[in-house]
């Protein structure tokens, strides 16, 4: 066998196409509303927000995209991401599973949110647009927007969540260092956010509609978003063509199980589609897995109904799971997770039955990914935790029957700037706060009835 | 011309051989003295402290040392590190220059010191050790021999320089994810600690003490220096090796320029030795060129001198540049480039005249820094910024006259774990604080007379 362990890709090997699924699903996935008709939204209605090109990816069923130059220019500096061999990680489980991680930490803000915000700032200059806005979590979208709006000479302002903002001032400081400009939201320049205490912990919900609001005001700003929207899924595809070339270098005909972490869904779908594509075409049959926490449980919990992608209810409505679009989940570490809803394409094809959900409580996540660090040398993001501890489940199970299935699972980013929360987890006063059932019911309450 | 960047190495490609320059030096390097009889140390002098394949290493004069399979498996998962052309940054500076830097921050503690943590854990390992004992400065080294104890399930215990265990929390964070154990210095573990305040600041050469104090008291302890001696500059060479192999797929026959932040020399040898080889072998004329901070100038301002290279006195006199073995450099943002030696195969080699030396402010470096960070999307560590801002001068400098130099630059880590120190820069707060003539003075007057 060869020892080798990281795989890469010759320069002429690498994805040209962005890869969009809505070609391939059998039943087409219900449309976007508009907040006020209710009534399907066409472009128009999105003109406000985002540049054509990305509306027309919005609401194209064209299978390929192509990527434009200019975007393939800047992928080439930190792409192909390594697909690595976990052969230390393995032997530590002692596992018959072969276990093959997607690594995207090696990009310029550290996660996978850099492969749409590279397309999306382009698109934007392209149509003359000086200064984009948006909102961030954990911060990893931020930070990601902020190193591309510097690469085009674009302005980037970002409201980061309260809570965030308070806990990670490094976070902020790599925003800054990219150039970007940060708010804490709720900030007191919106109405969305003067209508909560300026001292509020905030929500990704509350932060988007701050962003949304500026750009509505602004001839020459636009929004961006960093997950959830059709157009941001197709980017993020790009992990998973790759990922699909690696495994055949590394000599694997297929994947019997393909495991990422979901938020809003993005960088779940940007490894996890090109293998659904793979599988509706009998090529493969993976299990495809996504993993939440169980203090945001939004595929596993949630309800699959019309609601708005932020608190204000700015946004159009869209079909997906949902806890409620003024839901505010527990301030757990992994803030790329605290999203209410999920992307409509993932919604979707879970509605469809091609993609399994599970959620997980955020000790055995860390727990994972300690064991993960000490034996792979990769700190992961609190995020991608969850999808390693979702695969250890599987290669200690598989051990125990002695099956050998190729497992791929998404590391959508490092944790290096989340070391205070890897801090409280070794003290061992980190919590597990799983969501009430009546703290559930009271947020889908005022999910709109459509 | 190719639109690549980044270039990589086949498998079989791979450096299978550390490169020791002694070999090829004309003038051999002046042993070290044993710190009571003045005598030139044996290896038997060497044992207390190292296991006796990194003493062969320490003394050895064969050109090319193997590098055990064991150490090549854990190469295989972060190496080759990629070498990049910066042609975004080249760009921006309007420049001529072509200026490629080979990027050691994708390695599992950030830096790459992992290169020498492997080895230096692995012979320890082999020879029954259990537990290894050292000192770390901005904190990068004791991240990678944590990490490498890990693997190799051995005990770690890190002496962490007061100032940075203070203002750097995350640091220990992640030596402890690794499995580490992290202590203050001074300490009140030793007696080389309680010689102090246990508020002061402390120093790397303070650290270094206490470390080598336990390791000397416990049979099954060794201690593990993470720079400045010829066995850890030898391992450090596949950096060079790989980068040599790099540029020629680039399709650059050599460069004319090569250039590398000097702290203990480690990381600058590790670079340029092999392609001070092919200097002196008359295959390419680079300039070699070692950067070092205003605050700390070790080869610019230092004397050519037998020193100790700990503050108590207990390590073997060295030959080298130093600014004297009881020197406390102000507390500048780069921990690592805070020592008063420099390693002595470095020292020789500017002696020699084969390598040049330059100190740069550090606001100067910070800024280079950030404007790399914008261009290229990697945030350099504070010492790496060194390096860069070195080219920066060479690169403008060429866009004035239209020449073409080959620049290779070695970026030894990433910042992100220092991003404290970027937050006080953007703010205009940070100061320059070069070494003033008196302090030389005194800090000099307390080298030994051999």
């Amino acid at each position: 066998m060869s020892d080798q362990v990281m795989y890469t890709l010759e320069p002429d090997e690498q994805p040209t196409h962005w890869y969009n699924v809505v070609a391939d699903l059998p039943v087409p996935p219900p449309p976007p509303l508009h907040p006020g008709t209710r009534a399907p939204v066409g472009p128009d209605d999105l003109a406000p927000l985002f540049p054509p090109e990305l509306i027309a990816q919005e609401v194209s069923a064209e299978r390929y995209v192509e990527i434009p130059e200019p975007v393939l220019d800047v992928y080439r500096q930190y792409r192909p991401s390594p697909l690595y061999r976990a052969r230390r990680w393995e032997q530590h489980l002692g596992t018959s599973a072969r276990i093959y991680y997607k690594y995207e930490g090696v990009s310029p803000a550290g996660s996978h949110k850099v492969n749409t915000a590279v397309p999306q700032v382009y698109y934007n200059q392209l149509n003359g647009i000086t200064r984009l806005t948006t909102e961030t979590g954990a911060g990893q979208w931020g930070t990601a927007l902020s190193y591309a709006a510097a690469l085009f000479g674009v302005e980037c302002e970002v409201w980061q969540v309260g809570a965030s903002y308070d806990t990670k001032p490094q976070r902020r400081t790599l925003i800054e260092v990219f150039g970007g400009t940060v708010h804490r939201s709720p900030s007191r320049l919106t109405e969305a956010g003067k209508a909560f205490a300026e001292d509020h912990p905030g929500s990704l919900g509350i932060a988007i509609s701050e962003a949304v609001e500026v750009a509505a005001q602004d001839p020459g700003a636009k929004y961006a978003l960093g997950s959830v929207l059709n157009h941001v899924l197709l980017h993020q595809t790009v992990i998973g063509e790759e990922a699909l070339r690696q495994l055949a270098k590394a000599g694997e005909p297929g994947a019997d199980l393909v495991v990422g972490c979901a938020g809003g869904g993005s960088n779940f779908a940007g490894l996890s589609f090109p293998f659904l594509r793979e599988k509706l075409a009998g090529n493969q049959d993976p299990r495809i897995l996504a993993v939440e926490p169980s203090s945001c449980p939004t595929l596993t919990r949630g309800e699959y109904r019309y609601d708005f992608g932020d608190t204000a209810g700015l946004t159009p409505l869209m079909k997906m799971h949902t806890l409620g679009h003024d839901f505010v989940p527990s301030p757990i570490h992994a803030g790329g997770l605290r999203y209410h809803g999920m992307a409509p394409l993932v919604s979707h094809a879970v509605e469809q039955g091609y993609i399994d959900a599970v959620a997980l409580h955020q000790n055995e996540c860390f727990d994972a990914a300690v064991e993960f660090a000490r034996t792979q040398g990769v700190v992961p993001a609190p995020e991608s935790s969850h999808a390693l501890a979702q695969v250890r489940r599987e290669a200690l199970a598989a051990a125990e029957t002695g099956a050998e299935p190729v497992i791929v699972v998404g590391l959508s980013g490092h944790g290096l700037l989340e070391l205070g929360a890897y801090a409280t987890y070794l003290s061992g006063n980190l919590e597990d706060d799983p969501l009430s059932d009546a703290a559930l019911a009271e947020a889908l309450a005022n999910v709109p009835v459509v």
